[in-house]
């Protein structure tokens, strides 16, 4: 599911390169691809006509594409279906940069924005790789272990998938950076580390007893 | 810095009314402040007359108002402050949930979308009174701390401000919610938390001996 495109970068375009700071620009696709499998939420961003909006929303990759799903009932869903340019973002916030002046505070983060349009999967066997790829990708490959997915669970779902061929990712990492004349404060600087976890698996009130809980 | 305003509600508008689901909306400002204290990154979408993106920024909150900041020669800085409107979204994951059908995975959640325009702050006094609230809401008191801000790094840091007023929490809490007829099946079934946590403090090369790292 997660096979890489022989492609080994992407090609930068004026909405993918950087006005500032480009020594965090990373075009190639293992980075890029890196970042995505390893987040959780992408925040999905779209023009209405009238309005922007910015969906947070599970997602999975499969090759080459990022995959979206949701309800055919969702009006936000098929919104994000028909206008024609979607901006997803994808971050994994590092560490927080302590500075000596409030000015060089920071962020270390790694990020990926893609832009394009996305297509709806409408045939079977492709929506369920799609389907497969976004469990496997938020739960750690939990699609075989299901129940498997009926006729009318595929029909209620809407998938779209967005190349990733329009995308960037932007990386900041180490300590901060202040000005020479601060170094002398008596002022604590570093980076705290800032991670996601995850903790103990709670069974729900019907699970039967000695079902192993998932790994992750 | 963050007192609420005594109006407890805010106003439902058509794009912050919920289609579907609508009982996991939330309007109350105490319940929509409190995701907005907690979490990290906020996600800002706007469309610039061409292209949808979306920015991971650092925030804060001032009473009613989000706060974003960047440099006054950032090109998307600038076009989030002449775009008639925003939209914002905070969102803090709490579990992944794990259903025996794949079609009825989901995500605990609690989220903050804001639609409004932004103004730009260029009072120095409300200035600093806003990146206070942006370096505090990320650094948890550190303000003070830091070495005090110049005019020149005023002047290079563009502040936004949107008003609290449109905006609207959606929270996805508890247990899978299964098929009736799933539950007899052998698959473990329940919550598994998801937590963001803040490692050793890491201090850089120049950091004088014995301060006491930040406590976040």
């Amino acid at each position: 599911m997660t096979q890489n495109s022989v492609r080994s970068t992407v090609q930068m375009t004026k909405r993918t390169r950087l006005g500032r700071r480009k020594d965090r620009a990373r075009y190639e696709r293992d980075q890029i691809y890196a970042i995505l499998d390893e987040g959780l939420v992408a925040y999905v961003g779209f023009f209405d006509g009238n309005s922007s909006h910015v969906l947070p929303m599970a997602y999975g990759r499969c090759g080459d594409f990022l995959v979206l799903h949701g309800s055919r009932l969702s009006r936000l869903m098929n919104s994000a279906k028909e206008v024609e340019g979607l901006c997803v973002n994808v971050s994994l916030i590092d560490g927080l940069i302590f500075a000596r002046s409030a000015f060089h505070h920071s962020v270390n983060y790694r990020s990926v924005s893609i832009y394009g349009a996305a297509q709806e999967v409408v045939e079977d066997a492709e929506k369920i790789d799609m389907l497969r790829a976004v469990v496997d990708h938020t739960f750690s490959g939990r699609w075989e272990a299901c129940r498997p997915v009926s006729e009318s669970e595929l029909f209620a779902t809407t998938v779209l998938k967005l190349p990733l061929d329009e995308c960037v990712a932007k990386v900041r990492s180490g300590p901060p950076v202040d000005d020479k004349e601060d170094l002398e404060w008596n002022i604590w600087a570093g980076v705290v580390p800032v991670q996601t976890s995850f903790g103990e698996p709670v069974a729900d009130a019907y699970c039967k007893k000695g079902l192993a809980p998932p790994s992750r």
